[in-house]
């Protein structure tokens, strides 16, 4: 892991705050129109919300609207929603993954399965998600209610064909692939799509961001993968191995079994099939004697390298670079 | 209950096949857009999606976006759209329903929870949800995509509400009616709405729609909770008093514990708060002899005869006395 050095969550904060920073005062007003579009009469909701806003974190996909409107034209008065929509959107998600994955922590405070259980956690996603689609239909046309209802469909399937193949050993790369771009960049993708779109860009603009947001999701997804079972809890913010825990077979693994010979690809299995709090451990120096882990690493870096060359339609301003400085943080960071 | 016969599964379906023969071509149309929305790649979402279509039951809803429409002006291409839409997300809260209520059976079939365990019944409703949205924004304007999702909202409120409230036997009147008219009230409230909406009627037509609906959607709830807790699973295809069990306080108890002398009421709260296999059973002569079931029933009734005067101020059509039928068989039915 030499070529990919981790860096600590704090100079990935210093580098994101760098990337956000002429982008602050629109971030801010997002912000202000996801406290204001949740607003409810009633207390015990308005804790919830309060509580999931909390869960906003490096807030990468209303950073992703806004950046690339800068970069396309500039920011109009639909972007702030936009960023908001999309971030309720994968706050939504976040909330019903954590039930998923029975979570207990994310972003070092409690969950709302944990805290509240889970049928409150099932109705605040969907709270989240209506609440995405109402402040959708307060722009002009129906085109971001379409964009990011599609969008939605297959992030849902992305995550149901994950849930279905949990256990299954066999699941290979393409199948891995398949999941991901489902599960993460298509919500990536329609974010960039939509700051494109919506700041009057040309059509091979638009579908140009698309690919940016979309590669850059995949890069994004396979590190989060990587880090799931290579992080440790301090600075990812998340309870140990979610992954392992629940049998979801990632990029390091399938390469780990798929480069190793049988008789210890099936000794591998074994121990994926039954984790025990030692499995991760035992893993780690196969991970890592394989390359498969290496392996990972390079096929992010590779995704991240190609969601820079998306940019290359672009022409050359700050926000343009701030872009491509985002390529390069989603793979080589610490949380 | 001599007063309110209770119907047979077999009377209500012949009665519901005569108010809906008038629409049965446009019902048949929001089936196959409701169908061909749904459509997936994926074997597995595709059984999903083929096993909740069979929860359509009454068709309720979209019954009345296109009786509504029928009878403020006659059915447009919109209406099988929007039809398809309501019972899209009319699905989807069944879905996640079946999640909190751990319920096993929904109209004589598994609940998606039951056969493919919870987390696959999230991301299913997940799937419905934003399905629904995605085929509203297939309009021509925002319009129902702001209206169904501000209706949803309340929904998800509604269902907040009551989960925060289970096993709070200092529950009244007040609060019960604010979660149903949320939970249940809104989204007929809607269908109604925007059958009128879309048919080109005026707004006096339109807020007296939406007032039919909202009536009838109170009525039918109340008639539900009478028949969780006095009904059979025979009839309403539900397991036994899921209420009760899940301490949710429904009229009927409310009405029964503010009425009980309070040493009375107090041996009933501790029953409710540790329900048995035999509370049921031994609520069923308190709940007759006070009169609380009669009174819930008098209750729905009202609602009903409310939904029916909403009704005045269309033209006298055929539709109009479906409408009007309509509000007769919610409160007198067996399922």
């Amino acid at each position: 892991m030499t070529s990919s050095p981790m860096l600590t969550k704090e100079d990935i904060g210093h580098k994101l705050a760098a990337v956000y920073a002429p982008i602050a005062s629109e971030l801010a007003e997002s912000e202000r129109i996801f406290a204001g579009e949740l607003k409810s009469r009633f207390p015990f909701v308005q804790d919830l919300v309060g509580h999931c806003a909390a869960f906003q974190g490096k807030r990468l996909r209303p950073a992703l609207v806004l950046l690339t409107a800068q970069a396309c034209g500039g920011i109009r008065p639909a972007h702030p929603v936009l960023a908001a929509v999309v971030e309720m959107i994968h706050t939504a998600t976040l909330v019903h993954d954590d039930i998923l994955d029975e979570a207990i922590v994310r972003r070092h405070a409690a969950t709302v399965n944990a805290e509240w259980g889970n049928e409150t956690a099932v109705l605040m996603g969907d709270y989240l998600f209506t609440h995405a689609f109402h402040l959708a239909a307060s722009l002009e046309t129906t085109l971001a209610c379409r964009w990011i209802g599609r969008a939605t469909n297959l992030v849902c399937e992305g995550e149901m064909q994950q849930v279905h193949n949990r256990g299954n050993v066999d699941l290979d790369e393409a199948a891995y692939f398949d999941i991901i771009r489902g599960k993460t960049a298509e919500l990536t993708a329609v974010s960039a799509r939509l700051g494109a779109q919506y700041a009057g860009a040309d059509a091979a603009t638009v579908d140009a961001m698309d690919q940016y947001g979309r590669n850059l999701g995949v890069a994004f997804q396979i590190a989060d993968d990587v880090l799931d079972i290579w992080g440790d809890e301090r600075t990812t913010g998340k309870s140990l191995g979610t992954d392992l825990e629940k049998q979801k077979l990632t990029l390091p693994l399938i390469r780990l079994l798929s480069t190793s010979p049988a008789p210890l690809a099936a000794r591998l299995c074994r121990m994926i099939n039954e984790p025990t709090e030692e499995t991760r451990g035992e893993l780690r120096p196969y991970l890592e004697s394989s390359g498969a882990l290496e392996y990972a690493w390079d096929r992010a870096k590779a995704f991240a390298s190609l969601a820079g060359k998306a940019l290359d339609i672009l022409p050359d301003t700050a926000a343009k670079g701030l872009l491509r400085n985002l390529t390069q943080y989603v793979v080589r960071r610490s949380a």
